[in-house]
């Protein structure tokens, strides 16, 4: 595998594959990997002639009170595993590099960034559209790879991809959970041992939520909200959002009814996480002449 | 000359090109061609194996106050114009294919357009960098073409591919003017004989303030503004603008140094006209001991 720190060595060297007609995935990292990474690795391997991805902890998308510094980092591991699953190129750069003084330039994506994530986290979307652009230049990939468990960053990335016409296919992955349902994340390192023993519970209350909901049983948006909250409520952390939203464009659906998202963050410790189930809602079964659904 | 109007199919024929080892230039207009445009492209021609035109009045660049619908329009002759020397493919997509329902994303480069053209024209500069992210991402280009007469894009795009890592140069053509002096612009079409015969008279009072600045006649910014302004005092439009700023960031300078920019706009009927010199100035001579250069 070889290392490449500059935008300019990784153009060149993916050219000289497109020059053979090879194919190029690419697999946007923060580094730390973990097998929800992994996962992303052996799809774009199994699908591409060559593979790149890249290790750059962005410091954009992270707000002045985040955890940029405390970020945790392993980039001789990161390279073994990289390695070992046959990519060929890692790209490495450093925030000096790609925000040099005078830096001016972002790429935004605008109204849907107003829930989840974006909520609590002002910029942060923008931060991670901004980079994926400067990624997307140096690796020129035909296809992005991303995990399901950002899920509104991936519908953010796929709306950019779409909207500016880069010439590439989004292939979002499932979530790699551990044994126990927790989704797998960099940041579960942040966890003390009590803080991961409970932890599942919020990937089991998205779960018990999502078949009241595919059973009719919850129909309502807000009451979605309330179940999650209710199944969390005796927790250790504080839950941050939880939401029933359309799957493709984060757009508030009331009564339930379509391919929806519910998705999840909840404050534990010095750790955030954050989960999603997807699932495909009837819109219930009520009674004739029920006026709830005119109400809405 | 293929024609060419979803950037899917030009990708695809652009990356034929790359696959045969050819260099592309790509040259993004309006239409309504004139010579300016067609410098460009045989500078392109020269420069590449294969030249991308793209023809395509970009709504977004355009204030709802502005002049979208009357702008110029004449595809026949621009394509003729086009096959005439020699380009390859020549790009001509649509509104509508471009920014369908649910368009959300924009470039945006910021603390460029607090000046100049910025200032009356606001969101003008937003919607120039989000179209040709598009355009490139479509025509993937080694170079783009772009005309000196309009400077502070120039600027403001060679600042977006500097800082998002696109894998391109560059190249600012010279302003190409009618023989009396006016600027070629496809907006010259709005002027009336009696507004076209005045027109050149904006360039002049450039010329002319850029040798006073560079014989040190004039050496601060104020004095260059007003020096512009009087000379066109008894035209018949008004003056939008003058500014002298630094060429490559547009920040203030004063007293007026270095590699300069002396940009103006002037509102002359139903057209605006623009136009800018670069200038080289020393800093002026003045005596020994003045305070003047310590009080900036």
């Amino acid at each position: 595998m070889k290392r490449i720190s500059s935008a300019s060595a990784l153009t060149r060297a993916v050219r000289a594959f497109r020059r053979n007609g090879e194919t190029v995935g690419f697999v946007p990292t923060m580094g730390f990997l973990h097998e929800g990474h992994l996962s992303l690795v052996r799809r774009a391997r199994k699908e591409n002639d060559r593979v790149v991805a890249s290790i750059f902890v962005n410091p954009l998308q992270f707000a002045p009170t985040e955890d940029l510094d405390a970020y945790p980092r392993d980039m001789k591991r990161d390279r073994r595993l990289l390695t070992a699953e046959g990519v060929d190129l890692v790209y490495e750069p450093t925030a000096a590099a790609l925000y040099p003084d005078g830096y001016r330039t972002h790429v935004e994506v605008t109204g849907l960034d107003g829930v989840l994530c974006g909520v609590s986290r002002p910029g942060h979307f923008r931060g991670v559209t901004t980079i994926v652009t400067k990624l997307l230049h140096a690796a020129d990939p035909d296809r992005l790879y991303l995990g399901q468990k950002d899920h509104q960053q991936a519908v953010i990335l796929t709306r950019m991809v779409r909207d500016l016409d880069f010439a590439l296919k989004v292939v979002v992955c499932p979530t790699v959970r551990e044994r126990d349902g927790l989704a797998m994340s960099s940041r579960n390192a942040y966890l003390t041992a009590e803080e991961r023993s409970w932890a599942p519970n919020l990937q089991r209350a998205l779960a018990e939520v999502k078949r009241e909901i595919e059973a009719g049983r919850i129909v309502r948006s807000e009451l979605a909200t309330q179940a999650v909250a209710a199944r969390l409520a005796s927790g250790p952390g504080e839950l941050d959002y939880a939401e029933v939203l359309s799957r493709d464009d984060l757009a508030p659906v009331d009564p339930l009814r379509g391919k929806l998202v519910l998705a999840a963050a909840y404050k534990l410790g010095r750790a955030r996480l954050i989960d999603n189930v997807w699932l495909d809602a009837k819109g219930g079964s009520r009674p004739r002449g029920s006026g709830e659904r005119r109400k809405t």
